[in-house]
C-alpha cells in the first residue's frame, strides 16, 4: 500500500491510497491529537513529588460521606490519589468489610492468597511482621507477586494502643533524589534483578524484577523495596566469579544508599489512624511504615488490594461529566 | 559493618563480623541455594516455545473431574500451563458461573469493568469486537489495562453455531523469530511505547507499554499485540519531526513484520470449542483468535481474568506434598 495523493482541504487531509485509489479523510482534531507525544501516566512524569514538608498540616483529608456522594469530590480526590499517590478518607464506618465499599467507589479488588480483604491485628502465631505488634520500617507491600497490586487501602477499625503511627513516603521522590545524589548507585539499582520470595503453608509467590523500575524513556516507573521478602543477591547469569562479586558488592553499596534517603526523617510524612480512616496508596511508589505499638489496648486495620487503573478510567469518566473545572 | 574473619566448618561458614564481634553462621545448603543465578520464570529462559506442528492431535486435553480430584494431575497440568502457555479442561460443567470454579482451583479471579466474569456470545449492540459473529485475528486481551490480566479463561458453554473456531499462537515463538529474522524490526518494538485505550460509557483506560517488553538480561517477557485498541503513533518527547517521521516509519515496518510471522498458519493452533471445555491460557504470552461464525445456531463462552502468579504459587505448594517426580 502506498499514499499516492495527499491535499489538505478544509474537512481535513484527503489522502488517497493506491494501488485501489482508496480515499480516505483525516480531520484536523484527530491528526493534532496525536501529533504531540504521550506521557507515562504512572511515571515520575505524571506525578507531583513530595516530602512531608509538603504536608505540614498532616495529609489532606476526606469524609466519606462527602466523597461518596459528590461526582466532584470524588474526582478530586482520585486525581490527588493519582498525583500525589495516596489520599486519607475519613468517617468510613469501622466495621469489617467497609473498606470493599471504599474500592469499590473507584474500582476493583484484588483478590490474593491473603483474601480479599486481610486484618492486620496482633496474632498469636504471626505469619508476617505486619501481625505483630513490632515497628515496620518503609516498604511496599508483595513485592514477590507480579503483577504486583497497584493499590492498597488501610482501613482502622479500632486503635486504642499507644503508638502505632503510620508514615507513608514518596519512593519515587526518594529514588529521584538517588539519581540526583548518587547516579551510579541509581543505575545499579534500575539494572539488577532481585529475588523477592514469600511461602506460607498455602502460599508460595517469587518474583524477579529491579528495586527501581524504569520505563523506555528512562522516566522511574515503579518502586519494590521490602527487606522482609527480598531474597540474597545471586551472581548474574555468564558473569565471573570476581564480576559476580564486584557486582553483588556494588549492588548492596546502592542498597544501602537508597535506605539511607529512605530513612531520612524528612520524607516521611506521619500520622496516626484512627477508628473510621482509610488510607489508599499506590503500592508502586508510596513505601508506607508504622511505629511499633503497646501490648495493651488494641489496633485493628482490615486492608485490601486493588489496582489503580481502576482509578484512571473513574477519573477519566467522571471527567466527562464533571468537566474540566472541576479538576 | 565489616567482616573480621570468615572460617569455613563442618556446619558452614562461621563469619565474624566488626565492629561488635557479632558470629553468624550461613550453612552450606543456604550458601549453595544462591550461588547461581536466578531464572526470571516469566520469560522465554522458563518457557517451551511451540507451533501448531508441536501439537499434531491438538491441544493436550485433560477431564476437569481429574484435574480437580488429582493432585498430581493438577500439578502437571499446571506445569504445563506455565511451560506452554495454555492447558484446555474437558467436562467442565456447562453452566453459567462453572468458569470461576476453574480459577478457583489454582488461583483468583481479577475483576474489572467487564465484571468477575464476562459473556462472550453476539450482542445487539456490541461495544467489543468479541460481542459480534466476526472473525478477530490473534491478539492479547486489554493491553490498554496495566497491570494487564495475566491469565485467561474461556468456558464454552453454548456451541451450535457453523464456524468459530479458536486458535492459539506462542507469542514468545513468534517474537522469537522476529529477532531472528529481522532483529532491527525486534529492536524497534521493543524499545517503542505503545499508547493501548479503550472506552465505553463506564470505562476509559489506557496504558503506555511496548509491544514486546523484555527483562533486564534482554529476554523476551510480555506480548501486547491488539490492533482493535493500539492507537495511532505519536512522536517521541523531544524529536525533531524528520527523526520523528523516520521513527514512526521504522516502527510501522517493524510491526508489520511482526504481524506477517503472527499470520503464518503454521504457528496457530487451531481446535473447536466444545461445550464443557475450558481454555487458559498466559495473556502475557499466548495470542487468541477465532474464525467467524454463522448467525445460524449459537456460540455463547463464558470469560474470566486472573494472574499467573497463583498458578506459580499452586504448583509450587502442590510440589512440597506430590514431590518431584509427580512433575
Amino acid at each position: 500500500m502506498t499514499v499516492v495523493r495527499a491535499i489538505q482541504e478544509a474537512d481535513g487531509l484527503h489522502v488517497t491510497f493506491g494501488p485501489d485509489g482508496h480515499e480516505a479523510v483525516f480531520a484536523q482534531t484527530w491528526l493534532a491529537n496525536y501529533a504531540t507525544a504521550e506521557v507515562d501516566r504512572r511515571s515520575e512524569d505524571a506525578k507531583r513529588l513530595w516530602s512531608a514538608r509538603d504536608f505540614p498540616a498532616g495529609p489532606p483529608v476526606t469524609h466519606w460521606s462527602v466523597f461518596a456522594s459528590s461526582d466532584g469530590v470524588r474526582l478530586r480526590c482520585l486525581r490527588e490519589l493519582l498525583s500525589t499517590g495516596f489520599m486519607l478518607l475519613r468517617g468510613v464506618p469501622a466495621v469489617p468489610g467497609a473498606v470493599a465499599d471504599v474500592i469499590a467507589s473507584f474500582g476493583y479488588i484484588r483478590e490474593t492468597n491473603y483474601g480479599r480483604l486481610f486484618d492486620v491485628q496482633v496474632e498469636t502465631a504471626p505469619t508476617n511482621l505486619a501481625y505483630t505488634s513490632l515497628p515496620i520500617g518503609p516498604h511496599t507491600d508483595n513485592p514477590y507477586r507480579d503483577p504486583v497490586p497497584t493499590l492498597q487501602a488501610l482501613h482502622c477499625l479500632v486503635s486504642s494502643a499507644e503508638g502505632g503511627e503510620s508514615g507513608l513516603l514518596d519512593g519515587f521522590r526518594a529514588a529521584a533524589q538517588l539519581r540526583a545524589e548518587d547516579p551510579p548507585a541509581f543505575d545499579r539499582l534500575c539494572q539488577t534483578p532481585v529475588v523477592f520470595s514469600y511461602a506460607d503453608t498455602a502460599a508460595q509467590l517469587r518474583a524477579t524484577r529491579p528495586m527501581i523500575g524504569l520505563n523506555l524513556a528512562g522516566m522511574i516507573r515503579e518502586i519494590r523495596y521490602n527487606s522482609r521478602s527480598m531474597e540474597p543477591m545471586r551472581p548474574r547469569s555468564g558473569a565471573l566469579p570476581a564480576e559476580a562479586a564486584n557486582e553483588m558488592h556494588d549492588f548492596y553499596v546502592a542498597y544501602r544508599a537508597f535506605a539511607a534517603i529512605l530513612l531520612r526523617p524528612s520524607g516521611t510524612l506521619r500520622f496516626t489512624l484512627a477508628p473510621g480512616d482509610c488510607i489508599v496508596f499506590d503500592n508502586t511508589r508510596i513505601l508506607h511504615s508504622r511505629t511499633g505499638f503497646s501490648a495493651a489496648g488494641r489496633r485493628h486495620l482490615q486492608g485490601c488490594y486493588a489496582d489503580i487503573d481502576g482509578v484512571e478510567s473513574t477519573v477519566a469518566v467522571l471527567a466527562r461529566s464533571c468537566g474540566r473545572k472541576a479538576g
